[in-house]
């Protein structure tokens, strides 16, 4: 592998210098690696939001890039730290759910639990392993070493389950799972589902105290300050404001409900 | 071109995915870019701040660097996507005024806009050109694709007003351009038009409620809790408080007018 | 040298271009540089913070590994601008007290004051010698130019003195030096220090209101909302609550006392 990709996804933020310890870790074991940040900016032990914006970045990168995903609230706890192969990818990271999302979308090769402390620094902390045990492993994988040399095979992880859309009293019910940096509300019901739902036929979607008639293509179609559904760029139903701000608009948080209905059209 | 240098300038912010999509796009088509973030921290929408940072950062880069500047509020509607080619650099990004102040110093050679699907991801949506269009575009002229290869020839592209300090009533007025993390008040007076308007006499500066006299030559020439003036590193009149932060203190805001008058000396 | 490590540890911030300014001017003189940021989230002037900040990531990078530190109120001032080659790392950025923490373990071999213009930027601002200094520095020190080229031998500099965690009247006294993203509230007293006060006696720390007794070993041992004291992975006494905010939690602030007593057990 030459320059070989990892990816770096934390909730460390970019203030002190946990992110640049893990960098440092990584060069000084590779110097090669080419390392490129997803977001150091998690909201602090939200695995969810992490396993988020994970599953939506990861399928851009190259094949046989490195996923390095550390929110971590269990650091130096029973949970296990793991390595996670795909057919394209590699995962590492601690086994809490993290990488339950991206993993729906890709075949699993091997898994492992990362207990060869050949691969870990030598003095470890109990508080940092983001540097002590992920970064070595990430970057000793980048040199090309094997994965079945980090520990033994791992039979199952965590996978936490995240409330899928269902449909009660002829309604699909969904919730706001993620809300971006443009105040976008990032749905929980993907395009699949809301057409299997919708059919052809009209609907609306009731989010906060709005409600919204059918579906744009993009944020252009809007009017200026009125709330809009479309499906966004990763795939999800999203309700968005053309050029404004939909969080601060609708006054909605992560978790509020978002319903969608048939409008009898007679 | 070996390891060719991409800059990303966008106002997607660090917390999604967005930034990731991105970077991991122009890495599949060419693993050996060399990608720089310049900020993804203009104000949503801005295009304006937006084109104010890539001009303060631009010509700091390598000849031949790619410019990737993606703020683009009317992402998916009319606005062009477009690639304009200088004498040093290449600007990639939507046709919405963004590069207006970078390119007044450039000798531009060509300009296209992008249509040749051949040279987007397959599967383009509507509200993420940043990724579906711009990212794969840059990644190919990086590998050495001909601009001409990417679509017709553009003749003319937007280029917004930005208010130019004016000479009125013998006083020269400016505006507030930019207020940078430290609180310092970028004009939008540069060095050249102040020196033209005030010669050798003594001039001061109103802004807000304070009245400041002449410039200093740096930070440090000012006292701790007193507005100063001077030129900034850009090349504008820029009002500081040494070790402080003068929006602040003034209680000032982008957009507010600068004043300069020359002094009666007798 | 190939690909060498230059990091980047300033209190630019991102939303400038000043950042994105010094990675150009680097790249400019040498395309083969591996940029790495530590973080350009220093609180605005504050060289402790920086030094901190440093003292903790630099030694995770490569020997050879130029670290380029810009926390620089008095730019443009007297301060000078200067070098300092250890046995394993070069330290480049103002005189100011910024190293004076990585220092400590470090092994100097040479210092030099940077005032040959050969290797500054042609045209110097007052206002940003972080691009106009330091940045072409460390890039020319990364294609192997000699350190005595860039200027004098330096014999003294400047190292800020931060108070030294003391005993008195029986106790250990410490404070807050640093808070991390996550609410952590790192103190002045090293793992060394505490052991050598406390021996293997049991003892409590007092904090804001709260008194807590002994170490654990990681935030897995503490119950969910609890206080609790560790040695944090920079080898510094810290108090955290499991998967909560120290810094809400106990209302304290940089600065706060930290004091250690010993626990009559009889």
């Amino acid at each position: 592998m030459r320059n070989p990709v990892i990816t770096l996804l934390t909730d460390f933020g970019t203030r002190d210098h946990y992110v640049g310890s893990m960098k440092g870790t990584i060069l000084k074991i590779n110097p090669r690696a080419n390392l490129i940040d997803i977001t150091h900016h998690v909201s602090p032990h939200d695995v969810r939001e992490g396993a988020f914006v994970l599953a939506n970045a990861y399928s851009a990168f190259p094949r046989g890039t490195i996923h390095l995903s550390v929110v971590d609230p269990g650091v130096g706890g029973p949970r296990k730290p793991i390595l996670i192969v795909t057919t394209s990818y590699f995962f590492v990271g601690p086994d809490n759910g993290i990488f339950t999302i991206a993993l729906k979308k890709e075949k699993i090769i091997k898994a492992v639990v990362l207990t060869n402390p050949k691969y870990f620094l030598s003095h470890r902390s109990h508080t940092f392993h983001g540097r002590d045990i992920f970064a070595p492993v990430a970057a000793y994988l980048s040199l090309g070493v094997k994965p079945e040399v980090f520990g033994p095979v791992l039979n199952s992880w965590i996978e936490f389950d995240f409330e899928k859309p269902r449909i009660r009293e002829g309604r699909l019910l969904g919730e706001i799972f993620h809300i971006d940096a443009f105040g976008n509300l990032v749905g929980s019901i993907d395009e699949e589902q809301l057409l299997d739902f919708t059919k052809d036929h009209s609907f609306e979607i009731k989010i906060g105290k709005r409600t919204i008639r059918g579906l744009k293509k993009g944020y252009w179609e809007g009017k200026r300050s009125e709330p809009l559904a479309l499906i966004g760029s990763g795939g999800f139903l999203e309700i968005s404001v053309r050029e404004g701000n939909a969080k601060k608009r609708l006054k909605v948080k992560k978790g509020d409900r978002i319903v969608v209905s048939m409008i009898n059209d007679q």
